[in-house]
């Protein structure tokens, strides 16, 4: 519908995650109106986040370098591993502040409707960091839906196999600060499985 | 959160409108796993829209030439001019294929509250354009809100007081398709108030 430019910038818009072709357009034109500065940062950040990130060597984690930079921090702790899905799980692992360990990010979870298996995750490369009996502790720290269950059965099986002490997963219940009554069924069933005894 | 270039490129997306900070998350994870050609021509599409696109000299609507490709088309009407708040309504009266006149973009709507008055878009461009007298008909095609319509009433003010033929207004109703009990009560009265005869 536009001329050249424009709709080609529209298209390549469009074909992100969760934009729409409406706010492709709209953020065509808020672009087009932008100052000239803004758009090259943007245009730059695009190219340089591919020239300059690349995964962990170690832990599949965005990366700059080889290792990324809790892989390469000494101080955090060498015998437990949080596996997770993503990236994005890491940052929100870390944002809580709970965990001194390692991660090791599988790149998605096991989902037969997607054709994704086992072989399609970083699950080999976890053996091999399990391999010299360092670590204690895995904490299966995949989403809590039907992929990330699947993920964290099939991981805890494995595990167990090769003989880690401990393998956990994090508890499933009520959100903090939410209102029970908006709770699903499935986790208040969860809530009410894992519950714990107050100390008196 | 994140290292150097990730970040950067989550907090560029963060500025664009309508992206909150999970979707510049998710778009920026999307671009990193895609295929570096497809992030290429995004960032190729951002720099070849400023470098390229432009202002149409007539009707300031988005433009690669001089003139716009309405403006340049001699079988366009030129006795009738729409007038538009952005060029994205260019784009939508367009696909109704109901007008074959041309169209001046205003560049936004009359706003006190935003500080945007008559001078802060292309009104005086309007009246030069009318100055020889071949455009009978301006249709006021700003948008249907409280911005619009003291733009329109504005510009109708103006255009009387040039001398021009007919100055109308878009109709403003139901929307076809829509349910009559869904309608907001302001639409339904100017459905009511602009009520036709059927014929017999």
């Amino acid at each position: 519908m536009y001329e050249g430019a424009v709709q080609d910038l529209i298209d390549e818009l469009g074909r992100l995650p969760g934009v729409g072709p409406k706010s492709a357009q709209r953020i065509a034109f808020h672009l087009l109106q932008a100052d000239p500065a803004d758009v090259e940062r943007l245009a730059h950040a695009l190219t340089e986040v591919k020239a300059r990130v690349r995964f962990c060597e170690v832990c599949f984690n965005v990366s700059e370098a080889e290792r990324c930079r809790i892989c390469s921090d000494d101080r955090r702790d060498r015998t437990a591993i949080c596996v997770v899905e993503e990236p994005k799980d890491v940052v929100a692992i870390e944002r809580t502040r709970e965990f001194r360990g390692r991660y090791h990010v599988l790149g998605g979870a096991i989902s037969p409707i997607d054709g994704i298996g086992p072989q399609d995750l970083k699950v080999r490369e976890l053996l091999t960091r399990l391999a010299d009996g360092t670590v204690t502790e895995v904490i299966i720290a995949t989403d809590p839906n039907l992929e990330g269950e699947a993920t964290a059965s099939y991981l805890s099986r494995m595990l167990r196999d090769v003989g880690v002490q401990r393998v956990t997963r994090l508890a499933s219940g009520l959100p903090v600060g939410g209102d029970l009554e908006y709770a699903d069924e499935v986790t208040l069933g969860r809530a009410f499985e894992g519950r714990r005894l107050l100390d008196a």
